[in-house]
C-alpha cells in the first residue's frame, strides 16, 4: 500500500530538506513545494534539489504577480506597519504559501500539509490557521517543531541521511525575504542595546555609502493602484521590484524594531523594505490631496485592524474582506502622481497632483483670490466651543455674570 | 470714564501692532500680553514696542518651561503626529497663551480678550474656545478677522495712524514657532506639486549641507520624561531647546504636510521639528521595550484622540484630562536610555535599555539559552484559530470529513 | 420677467405654508415638495394645501420603500443607536428628503431649496450639508431660521396672508415621524427630571395598558435583510409599518433620551420606535449566532462611526460608503430565522436558527458529544498570559526563583 | 518529609470535593479556601465540609465589599456588557478569588494554586493568567481538565474515596454566583432556538409572575459611585443585593446571550443580572446629563476594551489600571439622582438630575426663554460641510457654475 502523501513548504534550505526525509521516517510520500514570492529564489535549482533529497514531486511556483495584486497592494493602501513599523514582511506571504500548499494537496491528493517553522515564532500561527480555514480535512505537521533537535542533532541526522548541509550554514541571522521587504533576526540583534551589524542588511546600502546624488522618480497611481515609474507602466510586482532596486541603493527602508509577537514574547527584528516603505508613503500623501477629512481621520482605524489581522495570521477570517471592502470603496479617487526624492535613506515626497485633488487653491490661498468665508468662522467657533463652554461654566464654578 | 480694558495677545508684528489701534478706535484700553514659548523672542523690545504703538501696559511672560511641562511633555507622551505627520506646534501653544491672557486679563480688570488670527485657520478656533472655557464672561475679540482689511489697506491705516512698518515685511512666509518645533505657510507652498523652497526653513539644514558625520546622542528618559543628554541633566525645555540645535543641524524634523484643517479646507503647511521628532522616535522605542503588549497596542487609540482633540482646540474639554490619566499611568515604566544617531536627516535609535525591559533574551533568543515552551504553540493555534476553521467549514461550504 | 423658483420642503403645517408666502415676499415663485417616508401623511390633502396658500407647483413623493431599502436597512444593520439609545428616526430621512428637494430642483430649474428648520437643531445641519453635496449650485434657504419671528408673530403674520392656522396648534409637542420612529420634543419634556407625559406617546400603549398575552412573532432574515413576518413576505417598508403596529400595542421601543446634538447643546427627547427596536434586536441575535469571533468585535466600530456619520448630517460623505461596503460583506451570512415574544413593552428573543450558525453544539456542549480539545486550553493559557506574566515578573518586582 | 502545600478554590461542590482527595493523591497537602462574593454561600458548612473530605486547612473569605468596590465598581462605571449584553458576572470574580488564593498560597507556603475548571471555558484562562501575573512562582493546578473524567467515573471515585455526593447532582444545569448577577448554562440550552426553560432562572420572577405596580427607586450616586437608595446610605455591595432583590422582583435583568468565548467557540448562556442592569441604566443616563459630549463619545472606547480585557482574564495586566485612570476622571461630576421604576422588567429611568447638570434649559428650550444664538448655525453648517461640499465638486463632477 502506498505511503500518504504530505505537501511539504520547501525552501531548499537546511531545515526543510532534513523535513523531507523526517517526514519519510513517519510515513509519508512527501511532495516539494517551493513559491517564488519576490526573494529572486532558483527556482529550477529548488525544484531538483528537493527531488534528491527524496521528494516524490515537486513544485515550483512563481507567485510574484499574484503576491503583489492580492496581498502587497491590501498592505500598501492599509499603510500597513504594524506597531507604527513593521511592513508585514512574512506576515504577507503565509497565506498565499498556505492556499498554494492547500492547492497542491488537493490536487495531489495529499492528506497533510507541512511547513518549517519553529514553536515561537508567528509564522506557524499564520501556516496553521490558514490551512486550517482553506481545508480542514488537511492535517498541519510542523516537523521542526516537533523533532526539537538542536543544531548540532539537526546536522547529524543530516549526515546520516545524505541530506547536503548548505555551505552559508554558519550565517549568524534567520533571513525571510519577498518582494515587500526582508526580515532578519537573531545573533548579536538579540541584544537591543547593540546597533545592528552592517552585515544584517542586504537589500539597501548604509546611509555612508549612499550616493551624494538623489534620485527622483514620478509614481503614478490609479485608484490606489501603482501603475508606473517616471512615465513607464509596470506590472505591480515589476514596479515593486524596481524600487527595491533604486530606493534601496539611496538606503531606504531600514527598520530596527523591538515587536510583540503574537505568542506573548517580544522579539528584535531588522527589516528592510525599500519599495514598500517608498511606497507606503507616496501613497499616504496622494490620499492626504484626494481623501475627505471624514474618510481620512477614520481609515487608520480600519488600517490597524487590518495590520493587526494579517500580523496574527488571520487573513483567511471574514473580517479581512470586510475591511477590504471599505479600503477599496476609499480608493475610488487615489488617482494622481507622487514625486519621490530618493536620498540618503529617506523617500521625500515632493510633489503630489490628482485629478481629483479635493486641495482647493482658492479656498487656501491667503492671497486676494481667497474665497473662503471667514465670517463663517464666528458661528462655527460659537457652537463648536460650546459644550466646553457651558461645562466650564456649570462644573469649574467660575462665577459667570450674565 | 475711563475706557474697558482689553487684553491683547501681541507679537511684536504688524498684525497686532495695528490692532492696538484698531482697538483703541472702537474705545478700549488695550494691554498687551506677548509670551515666550520658546522662538527666542526679544521680549525686552516687544515689551517696549507695544507701550510705543499706544498699549496702557505691557507684559512679557517666559513661558518656556510651563509649555514644555505641561503641553509639549503631553505631545511627547502621545506621539502626537495629526494625520500621521504633524506635530502639533502651534496647537500645543494656543491653550497656555490663552490660559495667561485669561489671567492676566482677570488681574487687570479687562473686559475682554482679543487674538490677531484671520477667519480661516485653526488658531482663531483654538483661542477662542479656549478663553471661553477658562472665563465664559471675557469677551473674545478678533480684530484682524473683523476688519477684513486687504494687506494694502492694512499698511495704509498703519502709516496713518503712526505703527511701524516692520522691515521684513516682504516676507513670502506665514511663521509660527515655539520649542516644539517651527511652521511655515503660504506662497509659493500653496502649490501642493512644487517642492517647498529652501528659504522656507529655518530650524534644519538641508540634507545637502548636513554634516558627513554623525552624532550619537542618549537620551535619559524617567517615567517617560526625558531628563538627561549624554549624561547631562537638563530642564525639559532646555532640552528640547538643545535638541532642536543638535538634530536641526543635521536635517531631521523636515514635514511637508497637505492636512485637513478644523475649519473644513486642506491646506499646505511646512514643519521643522528637530527636536520633537528626535524625542518622539527616542520615547516610542522606550514604550516599545516597557510597555505590555496590550497597553502598546491600545495606546495608539489614546495617542490619536489626544492630538484630534488638541488639533481641534479642545484642550480645556474634560476629555485632555481622562486621556491624560490613561496616558500618566502607561508612563511609570517608560524609564531608561536611548542611543540616537542623528545623520542625514535620520534620527536612527540604534539601542535602548531599561531595567524595566521586557524583552526577555531567554524567551526571545534561538540559541541554546532557549526558556519559551515551543510545545506551548500547539494548543494555542488550536484554540487561536478555532473561529476561523469553523466560520469556513461552516459558510465556505468545504466539504469536512470527520 | 418670471420670479425665480425655490423648491420648499413641505409639510403642511403652519411653518412651512408661512414660509410659502414669506418665500414670495422675498420674490420666488415657490415648488413645493412633500414626501411620504412612513408616517402616514395624507399626501392628497397637503399636495392641495400648498397650492392653496400659494406654491406655482405641488410634488407629493411616496418614497417610503426607498427609505426602508436605502436608510433605515443602513440603520438596522447598523445597530445604530446615537449614544447607545436614538435609533436616528429623522436623522435618517434628512438626506433622503433632501435628495427629492435637488431631483425637484433640477427637474423645475429652480435655483434654490428651502427648509424649514429652526436655528437649533439638527436638521438643519442635515438638510444644508445634504444640499450643498448632492448640487453645490443651488442656494439653500431656511426662512424659519431667518424670520426669527415668536410664536405670536408668525400666527399675526399668518392671519394677515390668508394663510390657514391648523386646529392642532396649542400641541405642546414639536413631532416628526417615519417608518423609522418617532421623535417627540419641546414642552414638559425639557425638564429632565420630570416623567413624559402619557401624551407625549402615540406609536405605543403604555405598559400599564399593554395585553397581557404576548405576540411572538418570527423574523426571517435573507443577507441582513428582513424578508419575511412568520413565514408572510413583505416589502422592507410593510414589514417595518407591520410591526410598528404589533410591538406598538405591546409597548415595545420607547425612548427617553438627554442627547448631545450637533449643535452643542444638550436636549430631551422622546423617542417610539416599536419596530426598529425589534428588528435591531432580532438582527444582533442572527449575527450573534453567524458572525465569526473578529467580525462581531470589530463591527461595533463601524457601526459607532456610522452611527454618528448619519447623526451629523454626513450622509453624503464618501465615508458613508466606505462604511457600507464593510458592512454589506459583513451579511453574506446573516440569513435566518428570529424568534421573538413581544409582551409588556419587550421584545424578547427567545430562538435563533440560521444554516450558516457558527454554534457548534458538538464543541459547546458538556455532554459526552464534547469535541472540543481540552488540552489544547494548556498551551493557549501559557501563550495567552505570557506578556502579563513577564511584565508583573519583571515591573512588579516580584521575587522569582527559577 | 511533610507533603507540598497546594490552595484549593473550594466551592462545596463535587468537583473541588473530589479534587480534594485527587490532589492528595498527586501528594499535595490540601488548604481549602472559599469567598463568599455575594452568592449567600453557606460559608460555616462550606468550611467545614472541606476539612471533612480531606483538606489540611480550610479558610472562608467574605469578600463582598471587597468585590462591589475593586470589581464591580469598575463594571458599573465602564457600563460593561461583552458582546453589547454580558455584564460580566464571572469574568470580575476570577481575579479577586485568584488575589486571595495567591494570598493564602504566600501565608501557607505552598507551592501551588488549584482551581475547579474544565479545559473549555473562560474561567480557566482568567484564573491562570491572574495568578501568573500575581506570583509567577506558583505552579497552577486543573484537576478537573486533567483527570479528565466522565461524570460517571468522578462519581465512582467520589464514591471509593468517601466524598460526599451531593443530593441536586442531577441539575441539568452549571451555575455560578455573585453579587453582580448570576450565569446559568448547559443542558436544554444547548440549543439556541430553544427557549430557556423557567427553571434556569432563579434570581428573577418572570414577567407573567412580576407584581402588577411598580417600585420607584431613586439611585443617588456620589462621583459615579451608587451611595444611596431612596434616601437611604448602604454600602455598595449592600446596594447592589438590595437592588438584586427589588429589580429581580420586577424581573428585571433577564440575559439569553450566544457569546464568543475566548477559547474560540460560541456558547448560549442565561444570565441575571437584576441590580447590575438597574445600576448601568441609572449611571449612563446621569452621564447622559454630566459628561461633556467629548468625553461621552469616547468613553465607550475605552468601556468596549475594558470590557474585553475583564472577559479575557486580563485584568492584572497594566492595561486595566490605566483604562481605570481614564474612567475615574470621567467620575468627577457624576454625581446627582436617578429616579427609576421598576415594572414588568424594565428598569425604565423618569428622571435624573445633578448639580453638575449640563442640560441647559436656557439653551434647549423652544421658549421665549432661549438664549441659544440661531444665526451661528448658518457659518457653522458653512464649515461643517465644506470637505463634503468640495468633495463633490472635485469628485462628482457635478458642473458647478461660480
Amino acid at each position: 500500500m502506498a505511503n500518504q502523501k504530505v505537501v511539504l513548504a520547501y525552501s531548499g534550505g537546511l531545515d526543510t530538506s532534513v523535513a523531507v526525509k523526517w517526514l519519510q521516517d513517519q510515513g509519508y510520500s512527501v511532495v516539494a513545494c517551493c513559491l517564488d514570492v519576490g526573494e529572486g529564489k532558483d527556482l529550477a535549482f529548488i525544484k531538483e534539489k528537493a527531488l534528491t533529497v527524496g521528494a516524490v514531486a515537486s513544485y515550483v511556483i512563481d507567485a510574484k504577480e499574484e503576491f503583489a495584486n492580492d496581498y502587497a497592494l491590501v498592505a500598501l493602501q492599509s499603510h500597513a506597519l504594524y506597531e507604527g513599523k513593521y511592513p508585514l514582511v512574512s506576515a504577507l506571504s503565509r497565506p498565499l504559501i498556505a492556499k498554494k500548499l492547500v492547492e497542491v494537496a488537493e490536487k495531489e491528493g495529499a492528506v497533510a500539509v507541512a511547513h518549517g517553522c519553529t514553536g515561537k515564532g508567528n509564522d506557524q500561527v499564520r501556516f496553521e490557521v490558514s490551512i486550517n480555514a482553506l481545508n480542514p480535512n488537511l492535517k498541519v505537521l510542523a516537523p521542526v517543531r516537533e523533532w526539537g533537535w538542536s543544531r548540532e542533532e539537526e546536522i547529524e541526522y543530516a549526515k546520516q541521511n545524505g541530506v547536503p548541509i548548505p555551505i552559508n550554514l554558519d550565517s549568524p541571522f534567520s533571513i525571510d525575504q519577498n518582494l515587500w521587504g526582508r526580515s532578519c533576526e537573531c545573533g548579536v540583534l538579540e541584544d537591543p542595546w547593540a546597533a545592528p551589524p552592517e552585515e544584517a542588511y542586504d537589500l539597501t546600502l548604509s546611509l555612508e555609502n549612499t550616493p551624494d546624488v538623489s534620485d527622483v522618480v514620478e509614481i503614478e497611481f490609479s485608484k490606489g493602484i501603482p501603475v508606473a515609474l517616471n512615465g513607464t507602466a509596470y506590472s505591480l510586482a515589476d514596479l515593486i521590484l524596481k524600487l527595491n532596486e533604486v530606493a534601496g541603493k539611496h538606503g531606504v527602508g531600514r527598520i530596527d524594531h523591538v515587536e510583540n509577537r503574537l505568542v506573548g514574547i517580544k522579539s528584535r527584528e531588522i527589516y528592510e523594505c525599500p519599495g514598500a516603505i517608498t511606497l507606503i508613503k507616496a501613497h499616504k500623501e496622494l490620499e492626504d490631496l484626494t481623501l475627505v477629512k471624514e474618510v481620512a481621520h477614520f481609515k487608520p482605524v480600519i488600517e490597524k485592524k487590518m495590520t493587526e489581522i494579517i500580523y496574527d495570521g488571520l487573513w483567511f477570517s471574514p473580517i479581512t474582506k470586510a475591511l477590504q471592502a471599505f479600503l477599496l470603496e476609499t480608493q475610488k479617487h487615489v488617482t494622481g502622481t507622487v514625486r519621490v526624492k530618493l536620498f540618503k535613506g529617506h523617500a521625500i515626497v515632493e510633489g503630489r497632483k490628482s485629478p481629483y485633488s479635493l486641495y482647493d487653491e482658492k479656498l487656501a490661498t491667503y492671497t486676494s483670490d481667497d474665497e473662503f468665508d471667514h465670517s463663517a468662522a464666528v458661528g462655527f467657533i460659537n457652537l463648536w466651543g460650546l459644550p466646553t463652554k457651558v461645562q466650564s461654566m456649570v462644573q469649574n464654578a467660575k462665577k459667570v455674570t450674565v
